[in-house]
């Protein structure tokens, strides 16, 4: 089983979406100075859906926006991200905040207040200081555009620790005509989405495809699960994880979720190889990462167990240390998903590690070779499958190693 | 609050109970080329009760042991522990090899097989060469004493990553006699028992008291909830946790588990001591440590509420980082709390570090001052109150920080 859900399609930025328009200014809130406030313009009629974090403790920005997508019917206008501040854990204030940002948004760009989406990544628990995003808007409005530079711009404002941009796009043909999407993500700490379908991984997808906001929502929600959903970095699951799909109808194509319908296989299998490529993108990107570790869980009871067993091997401190070591601890592994809470029976669970033999029903494969998995191991990307030879459920997941550099990060006071 | 359950009661040799003799020799397992084979013999009469892992994947030792207690009805005579090999990911295999040293046991210090309890720590999935611990019980028979060096001994022959032995002791008064409680503890790493009734830390505790098996068992269980099922190192639940309770009856003094025999409250309280001392010197000598956090987590709905928010807060990488760098980021607290599963209301959660306010109902602490907070996290021992606001119930759990020495400690090829 290759990882097919997260193969990286081709990125160019001819597959730019039309209907929208990208920019990115410096309003004073990283203290490096980079550009922090990122903001896409979308043509009128564009409709909207979005996934947010499962967390209990949301971010200002995620209350807003979920009432603004529910109070506008899905119908989004403007997106107002900054960076550098999560505008979390900030009460009353940070809600006002919030709402302050997206009713100046909305003056300046001629829409309603909920057809903006906010979004913030950045630190908890410190005030965000609406009134240099509120000055910022000027200056965003006289440099929004299309061009390869505007998505670029708008792809690094958004980044945190991130090392680089994610950005991934395609093309696809509908009845002769040529619908593209394209998405954007960021993050590489605070990561193990657990999205739910009412995510500091923030991700937006564009399509000029012509798509009601109800069938977009059920799009985005089938492409979420086997993707973002199934990608962990440190297992913390963030305050402010956002995937917001936007459509804005200017291919003239129109595609509805319906099986049947002529477009809809082909825009479901485009938008889970954009969710896929990104989600990969924000694993690869891992704080201190050294590998990155696809997990194939084969054999399992149920699809739940296969994804909570994937889940607790990929958070275990001891397999990631295990892989950064290039160490063949294949013991650590079984440990890991006995532990789990899923039923296993250990004397039934395989495991191969770099495509090579390491446990066969429960105990060290006979042919198992340390050296040979050793070597194996100082790829980049590892391959472990693990069959629990129990039923035919299955799951493919992405994690990384957990390094020195990863707490070198995390642990430098004052973050 | 303070941590009561984990405070350490004074230890001194001259409570190791009667009854018990104690050894350790070199197998020959451990590459160190140190003592790796510790025994207990036990007087005819005593009576056992133990706990073991609720990881599904169990080493042999875990399966031979709890089929031994059953069959013997709970009477144990001697305790084989080896380390540098936990015989776990064995198969079949492993189960002879842990029969054939229990066997090999029964003869050499004539008793029945069922009253052998084996046990074993080090890596997982390596066969056990049992003939080399069969060679050397003669030398451990010929050893056995019940002085504080051979009490030293044991303690020590049983460590794997542990910096140093961990023992406990603590004599009570029952009608005038004198009871004695003495426990020994190893575990560093791949730490977050999750013990059930029916726990690779090791933990074995001896009394004196005269107690039948199914009281024994009672009281263990009771004892272990607050205690060693409240501390996560790394939150890798072990395949081999153990913890064992002997009770040799040589003091002469009789105790039941009914809640109104003079003893039972007596006993009942030592032994949580015992075992909290040695939970608290288990997370003390915690692979790579720095810092020791004790969370009290207050007003939660329910008790298993109150662990699970505690237990994600524990396990949290990067608010295990941000302890290691002494940075005062309480929203990683919350963001791990929030994804607990737990129910939280995060504008009535409050958040005290060292006793010194950081967040109030949801937001940063008016009084909130992060210098004064960061010293007191320079302390070795941090405290952290977590008050939900939202019923009576409470917990203590003790974790400590993520280094950048355990990942030396677990990334180093070849553990």
């Amino acid at each position: 089983m290759s990882h097919e859900a997260f193969a990286p399609p081709s990125f160019t930025f001819d597959h730019t979406p039309s209907g929208f328009r990208f920019g990115a200014v410096r309003a004073g809130i990283k203290p490096s100075g980079k550009p922090d406030f990122a903001c896409v313009s979308a043509v009128e009629g564009t409709s909207a859906a979005a996934v947010f974090t499962s967390n209990r403790m949301v971010a200002a920005p995620v209350l807003v926006g979920r009432d603004h997508l529910r109070r506008s019917g899905g119908r989004t206008r403007f997106v107002a991200v900054n960076a550098g501040n999560a505008n979390c854990a900030t009460g009353e204030q940070g809600i006002e905040a919030c709402l302050t940002v997206c009713k100046a948004a909305a003056k300046e760009f001629s829409c309603s207040i909920e057809e903006v989406i906010p979004s913030s990544t950045g630190i908890i628990g410190v005030p965000l200081p609406a009134e240099k995003l509120v000055a910022a808007l000027p200056a965003i409005a006289a440099q929004l555009g299309e061009s390869s530079a505007h998505v670029q711009q708008f792809a690094e404002a958004i980044l945190t620790t991130d090392t680089r941009a994610k950005i991934s796009s395609l093309q696809i043909d509908i009845g002769g005509k040529p619908v593209r999407l394209f998405g954007v993500a960021k993050g590489a700490g605070m990561i193990a989405p657990q999205l739910t379908p009412h995510a500091t991984m923030l991700v937006y997808i564009f399509t000029d495809a012509q798509i009601e906001a109800i069938d977009l929502q059920n799009f985005l929600n089938e492409a979420i699960e086997p993707t973002f959903n199934c990608i962990s970095i440190d297992g913390d699951t963030s305050t402010n994880d956002t995937v917001l799909l936007l459509a804005s109808g200017t291919s003239g194509v129109s595609i509805t979720h319906a099986a049947h319908q002529e477009g809809s296989k082909a825009f479901s299998r485009a938008l889970l190889k954009i969710c896929g490529s990104l989600a990969r993108q924000v694993v690869e990107d891992g704080e201190g990462a050294g590998h990155v570790i696809e997990l194939a869980i084969e054999g399992a009871s149920s699809a739940e167990d296969a994804r909570r067993i994937a889940r607790s091997i990929a958070n275990s401190p001891l397999v990631k240390t295990a892989f950064a070591g290039c160490d063949p601890n294949w013991g650590r592994i079984l440990a890991a998903a006995g532990y789990s809470g899923a039923p296993i029976y250990p004397g039934r669970t395989s495991i191969w590690i770099g495509h090579l033999p390491v446990c066969r029903n429960g105990r060290a494969a006979q042919d198992f070779d340390k050296n040979k998995v050793h070597e194996a191991m100082l790829q980049r990307t590892v391959h472990v499958r693990i069959d629990l030879d129990m039923g035919h459920a299955a799951c493919e997941f992405l994690t990384c190693d957990l390094t020195a550099e990863y707490i070198r990060i995390n642990a430098e006071y004052s973050t």
